[in-house]
């Protein structure tokens, strides 16, 4: 018997994975993995620490090699070859010897593109200058990382406020490098809410990374030598030894293109939930496939390392023809990083995205220790809940602060993709002990608000709102005690200590609209039920209080 | 108008709950907290960690005092008075104040039952020596505290291995004092299935603590100046000048029963889902009242601070009387521990409840990295999954290791809450970037092994049958590389490396079960997939491999 042959197109995350789980399945399968780099099966999401020198070595990247496809799985990887083109009716894929230049055919009766993504580079002048560069292989990473010790970079601007631009920034400023972001959005983070992006940017400032936003990049300017020494924007000009593209990244389709596979929407390969593409035994996975989005049943391309191994393995599955099959229902849009200390985590739809998709929206914004106050290490996070306000379906969340947000971002991934309610999201049992948790977590008391404002007990002010409100007549009340208004308050608020409050409400002029504060919502909470209650109408408060507050204070 | 009255009896967690979130749904309410104890709201869960000087001042402990309750929330909290005697025709509590022994009556329109649990004293001689206690509350832990610095105590002895005890013993050891722990049952975590527990034993003995079970204590014996000097066992003497009790607790029920209300099959109060007791206007929330398992659909107890704060929480805001009801449909007996370095959790149906409730049960035991294995502070865990084999419904997990098992233990209760099936938990998008997770997370991980398992795959033999399969005859094979041979392996294994197996595999006789293990179960599933091509029959794994073996290894 002649075995199946299987052809995979790149070797990196959803390539490999596809290759070592059909062979699992089905160890008669002939597998060959074509790849134009000189690495396979590598850690791309650990580029930026291995630039930042929290991960040491080149190695430590390498989850496998070649040499070990073959030794442990049986797989035929081939490196330094380029697939040119892929012939459907002949079940042929053309390529090139990179070192030889010599054309190659692999017949197949399975193939895999998992060609992946490329950065995309902005259309201007000198991005082919020394110095200007992408972090996308460890080829490149470990460029930079030897430009970093031979030469003496001194500025670097990162190109692109998005995750990948932001984490190499981190880790070009640890390293004692003067770092520049460049955005051309109004806020880094373009997939976040803004006012969680503005906190972002707060705290880069405070660590020493340089952000600029809502500016456009014109050109990068030539040292004379053929290495950039500038970088220049509309908003003037910025010293840089170093520039490092981080727009983004577009997928990698022309071979699919080029042979008849259909593109969707996104311009990545549209696949169904078994990877499938519209041509008979053509699969693709990872970076270059679309993806579906859990929640709004949309096409939608997410290109991300950890959809990419999930992929792979429902290609591998499928193709490796095993009674089981295996599906991909969706994604949604999770991310996660690291800035310095600082975590900052999403999921599911944004506000923006849940409005102008035509949702009812309410959110909050709830700020709450990651584990037992009293409990050494107990640090602040700060959960946004965004929620359907007819059915009180979860719709996403973004959590952000010093303390652990891996944890709270993946209960609302996994209440979300079971389509939980809010008041479902209050109840779980999660666990507690006070090393790891409060009694009750913080999903159930940013889940607890959202309730109450459902339930139309407080109407809130968003920190973007607050200061037209205040030019509008609103008056600010500062309701923590006078020692703690004395270390930090927001301009233009007035202090009234909850506990003074009920003596000293005369001072309050009932006809205008009054927004209470205090460091977390609880005590404004208060203060709003005790004014209610004395019969002021027109009260709320500010969301998220000073811990979400991204603006300048005093 | 009269305002409505409220009476709380119990004021640690879930009483203050719901004095303080039926205020805040309704500030016309008239509410009085009464306790017995000198504190009220204060961290229960945190008395371990405060004995071990985690936590320095009681201060810390203490979340509220009673006039805070009043200052905040205009509620009445009185300490120092016991409730002895509910007259629901009357609608009046009797309470004794326990400074003065004077007589008090208070009447209530709603009632709410918030006496806690005790610590159970076992039918011994002499619990009732000096430095026999229990810790249960704040000024049972100060004393505790006081006395290990005023006195010289060398040797402490826990009796129970559940998990206060445990919690407790940590401690104790922390600051010096050998410590052992005396277990009844076979072993300890007795909620805990037989392989995780026999794990966290192996690991407390390595970090010093004694470990004692299957162990009666028959009495303490006296100092001769009315101290504890040893505690006697049916497994002989143990020296020790203080004894801490932590054979379970039982819920505070005398109140309740003695004035007709009904108590469940657990002991403990019988509620229904908004906390209501089967007398009109009485509530009983916490540790006194019993709780539905949310997968059987069975009357249980779980005295949980987290779940106090859920009833307490509900209990306030039905009797609060607001438009808005709340309800508490069940719980999953999630746990949590810190022993040292190690973290231990529990969620849903143990193995042994499973089997025991007639379910068709799945398991699996799966290590692996909480992180990305190159990233700093990566640490491994170990998942055991429990699966309904027809449904592949989720039913329970357990989680223990030195990295990260909160998060995905509250993973598992949100998708357990939701019925979520083995197939979907694999699918789930969970946050990914280097210093959080794996691309795969080890949900994912173990989510997928089930599904092999399941789908026939491979079978699995667990670490405690193997001694059995070994004596009849089944051969145990080492994958690993002779060096990683050389550094750990179980007695009476072989070691055949896996890249060697084709070669040498005539040395294995067909004929006998041969079970293969390395440390996590990648290598050995390769090493079955290998052999069974060869013709193998009887080939099997062990599960969790040697990174969950728990018994004696060279």
């Amino acid at each position: 018997m002649n075995s199946e042959k299987v052809v995979i197109i790149g070797g990196v995350a959803a390539g490999t994975k596809a290759a070592a789980k059909a062979m699992r399945e089905n160890p008669d399968l002939d597998i060959v993995v074509l790849t134009k780099d000189r690495h396979v099966s590598y850690a791309g999401c650990g580029l930026p620490y291995y630039i930042g020198d929290v991960i040491k070595e080149e190695k430590e990247l390498l989850v496998k090699r070649p040499k070990d496809f073959r030794a442990d799985f049986g797989i035929e990887v081939i490196t330094d070859i380029e697939a040119t083109k892929i012939m459907p009716g002949e079940k042929t894929v053309l390529a090139k010897d990179l070192n030889t230049g010599e054309e190659k055919s692999y017949v197949y009766d399975k193939l895999v593109l998992a060609t992946g993504a490329s950065p995309f580079i902005p259309p201007v002048a000198g991005t082919k200058l020394g110095n200007v560069i992408t972090v996308r292989t460890v080829n490149e990473a470990t460029a930079v990382k030897k430009l970093l010790v031979e030469r003496n970079v001194e500025d670097a601007v990162v190109v692109g406020g998005g995750m990948i631009g932001l984490e190499v920034a981190e880790n070009l400023s640890q390293r004692g490098i003067w770092t520049t972001v460049v955005e051309l959005a109004p806020h880094i983070l373009p997939t976040h809410d803004v006012d969680i992006a503005l906190n972002v940017q707060n705290y880069l400032a405070e660590k020493g990374v340089n952000v600029i936003t809502g500016t456009a990049v014109k050109s990068f300017e030539d040292n004379g030598h053929g290495y950039v020494a500038a970088v220049s924007t509309d908003n003037g000009f910025l010293k840089a030894d170093l520039v490092v593209l981080s727009v983004g990244v577009r997928p990698n389709v022309d071979l699919a293109r080029d042979c008849g596979i259909t593109l969707g929407p996104t311009g990545a390969v549209a696949v169904n939930d078994k990877m499938e593409t519209n041509i008979d035994d053509i699969y693709a996975v990872g970076d270059c496939a679309e993806n579906v989005n859990l929640i709004t049943g949309r096409t939608v391309w997410y290109p991300m390392g950890s959809t990419a191994n999930k992929t792979g393995r429902v290609a591998g599955i499928n193709m490796a023809g095993a009674a089981a099959e295996d599906s991909m229902k969706g994604v949604l849009g999770t991310s996660i990083l690291k800035l310095f200390s600082l975590n900052i985590a999403k999921t599911g739809l944004s506000e923006r995205d849940a409005r102008s998709l035509g949702y009812k929206v309410e959110t909050v914004l709830v700020p709450a220790p990651d584990r037992a106050h009293y409990y050494p290490g107990s640090r602040q996070i700060v959960t946004k809940l965004i929620v359907d306000r007819d059915s009180h379906r979860v719709l996403g969340g973004q959590i952000f602060g010093e303390g652990v947000v891996d944890k709270p971002i993946d209960i609302l991934v996994t209440a979300i993709s079971f389509g939980a309610t809010v008041d479902q999201l209050a109840k779980l049992d999660l666990s507690y002990a006070p090393p790891y948790s409060t009694a009750l977590s913080t999903t159930a008391v940013a889940a607890n608000v959202m309730m109450n404002k459902l339930a139309g007990k407080f109407t809130g002010v968003g920190p973007l709102e607050l200061k037209e409100k205040m030019e509008a007549g609103a008056v600010l009340v500062d309701v923590t005690t006078d020692k703690e208004y004395m270390v930090r308050n927001i301009p233009g608020s007035v202090n009234i200590p909850l506990r003074r409050l009920l003596e000293r409400s005369g001072e309050l002029d009932r006809k205008k609209e009054i927004i209470l504060y205090c460091k977390v919502g609880l005590r404004s909470y208060l203060a709003l039920l005790k004014l209610k209650r004395l019969g002021f109408e027109k009260v709320s408060i500010l969301e998220g209080g000073l811990a979400a507050y991204p603006f300048e204070t005093e």
